[in-house]
């Protein structure tokens, strides 16, 4: 990319920008974070296929529901068929992607939720692209399971489909997946129950969320 | 396109379904409204640029967010300088800005927040196809206010650098609206107060979401 195209697209965002019309709410987030009794935020939960992300997504969900937090899960099942349905999984689509899931993720977390993000995410660089776009309250969670684990799991039979080659670019096996570099908690889901790896994280929202009533 | 492509995609579309783990929410939208009192929705404010969509949309997310309802607005400001910052102001870039609001206003629904959506969104299909992903709760709402109008205010000077061919593709001067064809709802902006057009809007939100307590 040239520096004139550079210049160029500056310009045209500039444009962009200007010809949006700026009303600010008047919910402010310390409005809504009272209302709630916590703060919104992301929580990104990131792992190879297999390493229990989505299954601790949803239990962990229903454990913040239930113990009043307001909350909602976005994984591969409700952004694949709506937002994302035109996207593939070639490397530019799955990071095309994540950047959507972060920019909605982020957007819950403005309105106030606990947003539980539940995606393979392989690429670092992805990851802390959805990080800046929540800004000040974003937790990368890596699921941690080797591949061994996450193979033997295969609850939708994905990886045996990978080793015949009938799903290709499957990330652990035809496909890279770069460890979180420095995540804000890591679970070991090879080594631990649901029931303990979701009090784990329980444990880390109402440290980091939940208002302190003192 | 071709009815092999059609058949190719098809087969494409129902690959990237199966590739998709599903693990349903443990949450119901029931659940959800019992603990809002309300129903979660899509409020879709349609009309000219300087109809009055984003002041209403943010008078009446105050007064409801004051009411105790869980709201969040969708707005130019908030998704073109994010999820939507790869798109311009072009036909096709306009459709895929509406399809992604759609998108992510019906997510916000599933969360069980009253959604207002407030965009020009010129054309009825685009907004017929963000009414599909909202399913069974999307209003259309029609912010009526006649062009002149709409001119005076201008509030950003945009019409009056769209006159002068600054801004192109202007929806009301060099780009077309197509007025909405069956809205649940029209609120004529130009002979009513903005205490009067948010009276309006609030009625209509209890009359349709909140529940009935009897």
């Amino acid at each position: 990319m040239t520096q004139e195209h550079d210049r160029e697209k500056e310009i045209l965002d500039a444009k962009r920008v200007a010809n949006t019309v700026e009303v600010a709410s008047r919910v402010s987030n310390a409005a809504r974070m009272c209302k709630n009794r916590h703060r919104g935020g992301v929580l990104w939960f990131t792992g190879l296929p297999g390493s229990g992300k989505s299954t601790l997504a949803v239990e962990l969900e229903r454990k913040l529901f239930d113990a009043g937090y307001t909350v909602f899960v976005l994984d591969g099942d409700n952004m694949r068929r709506g937002l994302n349905a035109d996207l593939g999984f070639l490397p530019e689509e799955r990071t095309e992607n994540i950047r959507r899931v972060g920019e909605v993720a982020a957007l819950m977390a403005d309105a106030g939720l606990i947003t539980i993000a539940a995606f393979i995410s392989p690429y670092q660089k992805d990851r802390d692209r959805a990080r800046k776009a929540a800004k000040d309250n974003f937790h990368e969670i890596a699921m941690k399971a080797d591949l061994a684990t996450c193979e033997s799991r295969d609850p939708k039979g994905h990886y045996k489909r990978a080793r015949t080659g009938e799903i290709q670019d499957f990330t652990g096996i035809t496909a890279p997946y770069e460890e979180p570099v420095h995540p804000e908690l890591s679970i070991d889901t090879a080594n631990n129950s649901i029931d303990q790896c979701v009090a784990q994280l329980m444990n880390y929202v109402i440290r980091n969320f939940a208002l302190n009533e003192n």
